[in-house]
């Protein structure tokens, strides 16, 4: 009887199969965002002292909530140990700690940064996503094209720190460019055509570097999303050519095609 | 007879198939371009108190012109309530009320607002794009990957609200993150590239965070550019596909061609 | 005799088919530069008196050789006229007339102005372009979506108003929004991410706008993005399948491949 | 049984295919990193002056290991004046000279400029990247489109060179456009959507001739990602036609397939 209301239990927090289990994943997901825009609030109203009781109500709500999610969690798992030590295990964990914390100390202004570990909780959105049959096709891509644009952050890298130690040179710290780290964080913000202006060449010879960081930064822009691009049109075309006529055996109809373009049979589609 | 009238001021009004209808179309998008540079002139020039008058001389030619044609084509609808209700009919109004409402109420600050809702019936051009081959080739293409957009979006604002956060906690109110909100502004603002430079890092660990959520917006550009690029790519394959030779039934020719390719008959090209 | 001249002369400077004509292009594009960066160096040493006489010397240098190039060519043209209306004619002109009026006029402030036409020039530099077969792709892929590209800057003229007036609205004079023209160039600035931050949104909900029009322009960069890039690889494609073998008939080699890479027969390249 | 030695150290510092020869290089390229972390905390504390003799015995330490790595690269080289004449060898001796001098003369501050040549050493790390496959097809895509790319660099700067006057005659040095280069950095900096925001143009028709480069600059980005994702496409599509079926012949493969897709039979992957 009681191992019946843990599966169901199991079924409704960690499935998603059931109706039941998807109204609670929309109803969490709800509930996190909410709580996400209270943080947001907070950190708006927080100098104004009128409203701090109402802030207060607020945060142990959502603290309780989330407290007895957990609980419900670890109850229902089949392997509670591996839930408690897994990724969503030590999030959930995180977000609910602090509040409890501020009973036992004070040290408000400190409790106030770990609090924001709830933030964390909104990865939990990305649940939602893999719902949806476009964002495997472009995890796929993403997937693909990882160790191109890896080797390409690594180029980008040595070339920020070059040009950095050569700007950190030519402008000094009279310029704004005090150290070397300094610098490449000023090349990264320009190689990426973000351009802050907080720092920004003042001698000739500096302009001419920084007109040619910017040139290749805007260049090399081309790099990852040619990349991307070339593996997504390669990960579409496959797809494409997973769908096979069962009739005539042909392959390459488009994703939305219902017959079969070659003997006009109907497509019943079916990925191998 | 007065039938007659209707019909032909419908075919006139609404439709782009006959010459006159074609020509009303032109010089009611003149008239909308003209009325939005009239407003422009009226923002910069409202300190002078001088062209007041003349100002308002050309505020109500475009609304009596813009009434006029309001009227005609409440009178000439075949269903008026559909077009009232419809987008552009609620636009044709609001863009036509508040300098009527100039004459009751006194409070021209507030009203200025609502005249600028004037503006919408710029809206009204994108008609004439539809005229263009091209226009229907990039709507298909952005049609086609909206879902997949619609994703992108959502992971690029989950995010920019745990980069926020975070810059929120390393830089704090001190260094202009005074709140989530505004620090996820700031975030939103350096992801795209943007860089206005109005808020930035000071500290050092800040900045590490900030080159990260640079380097990040400069990759994941690519996302919505690749998407695009392989729809549009596919929209014109399709495109070619389309055109079938009707001699030899081959596929495959070019936008542009006039014979076929294979067989060397004329095409007579039809979309099927 | 003096025909055979003329005839001589026209093939030297108009022509490139030559040694002599190919040189006297070469030189002249250096000269050209030469003159640019003249021009360069005068408005930095504006302000140095002891440097006047020596940059005035240089200009008069550059003045009297484009004049004998402008005379050489007027004298060797078949059609005379035709040239100097031509747009060359006309620039070239332009750009030595000047500093023939300082010597009349005394108002140097104004022919200053004047004497930058001398920039307009380099636009000769693109003949070099035109050398190049890697020129004639990107102009052709250019070419076939500039359509595409006119539909995509109207649709963006079109955000930009209603952003721009939608941010007037909001923000208002106070925050830097003077005009609404002024607002359209801050959303110009923030849509193509170049983002100054000489304006900035100070309010809430103009930020929240502000990053809408943000996230709208990191977007649709996109759009042009993908449309040139569909372009140029279809003419890639159309490169490619221009090559034929000439033993067996097949298409699709490579524009580096020597030998067919069905039959191994070598390749006579002929386009048609 | 020297020469066996030197055979011996030749394999470990110039290899890479025996697993010293690997180690050697890991170890080699962990000691640039840090040396160049070294020199960026180097110019992060000169200022404390506490620290000073710690970061003068880290220098040293640095130094030695350096001359050793030269002195052994030199002894085992089989032609030594190869070694010393090529790129990496002077990179090698430029990186340990500094130090050394600063034993002789004692204007450390022109040093220290010397000093940062040691930065260069980091492009070693590059001989990394080679080992990566992803890498080399990155490379050839970009060596593939690099005349291209040469060509849109060139069209770019004769835009900025145009655009960069027009604002200087329209702006003035009292805007901040004080000399034509100035403004030629502006344009730059403008074109490639960076922005800094030191120098803005202020008068209407300076901002909207600013807007214009913006509108430019952010379409023509389009032109060196669209060629890079073509070449990129193509080599992709080369590397796939290059995996052969040994039974049944067929091309055409996806990398990461095992089993020929037509016949059925394992891939025994050769590329020809």
């Amino acid at each position: 009887m009681k191992n019946n209301l843990r599966t169901r239990l199991y079924e409704i927090i960690f499935g998603t199969d059931t109706p039941a289990g998807k109204l609670f994943d929309v109803v969490l997901i709800y509930t996190i965002l909410l709580s996400v825009c209270a943080l947001m609030f907070d950190s708006v109203l927080e100098s104004d002292a009128g409203l701090a009781p109402y802030l207060n109500y607020i945060e142990w709500f959502f603290t309780v909530v989330f407290t007895l999610e957990y609980a419900a969690r670890i109850y229902c798992s089949p392997n509670r140990w591996a839930y408690i030590k897994s990724y969503f295990g030590i999030i959930d964990l995180l977000s609910i700690l602090p509040t409890y914390l501020t009973l036992v100390f004070s040290g408000a202004s400190y409790l106030l940064i770990i609090r924001l570990l709830r933030v964390l909780r909104i990865f939990r959105v990305f649940k939602l996503v893999a719902y949806l049959q476009e964002a495997n096709l472009l995890i796929r891509a993403i997937f693909q094209s990882r160790r191109k644009i890896l080797v390409f952050f690594f180029v980008v890298l040595i070339f920020a720190t070059v040009f950095g130690s050569m700007m950190y040179l030519l402008e000094g710290p009279a310029n704004g460019f005090t150290s070397i780290p300094r610098s490449i964080y000023w090349t990264i913000v320009t190689i990426t055509t973000v351009g802050y202006g907080d720092i920004t060449p003042q001698t000739p010879l500096g302009q001419v570097i920084a007109s040619l960081a910017m040139l290749t930064g805007y260049s090399i822009i081309a790099v990852p999303t040619g990349i991307f691009t070339a593996e997504l049109a390669n990960e579409m075309r496959l797809e494409r050519e997973m769908i096979k006529c069962a009739n005539c055996g042909r392959r390459g109809h488009e994703r939305a095609a219902k017959f079969c373009s070659h003997c006009g049979s109907h497509l019943n589609i079916h990925h191998d």
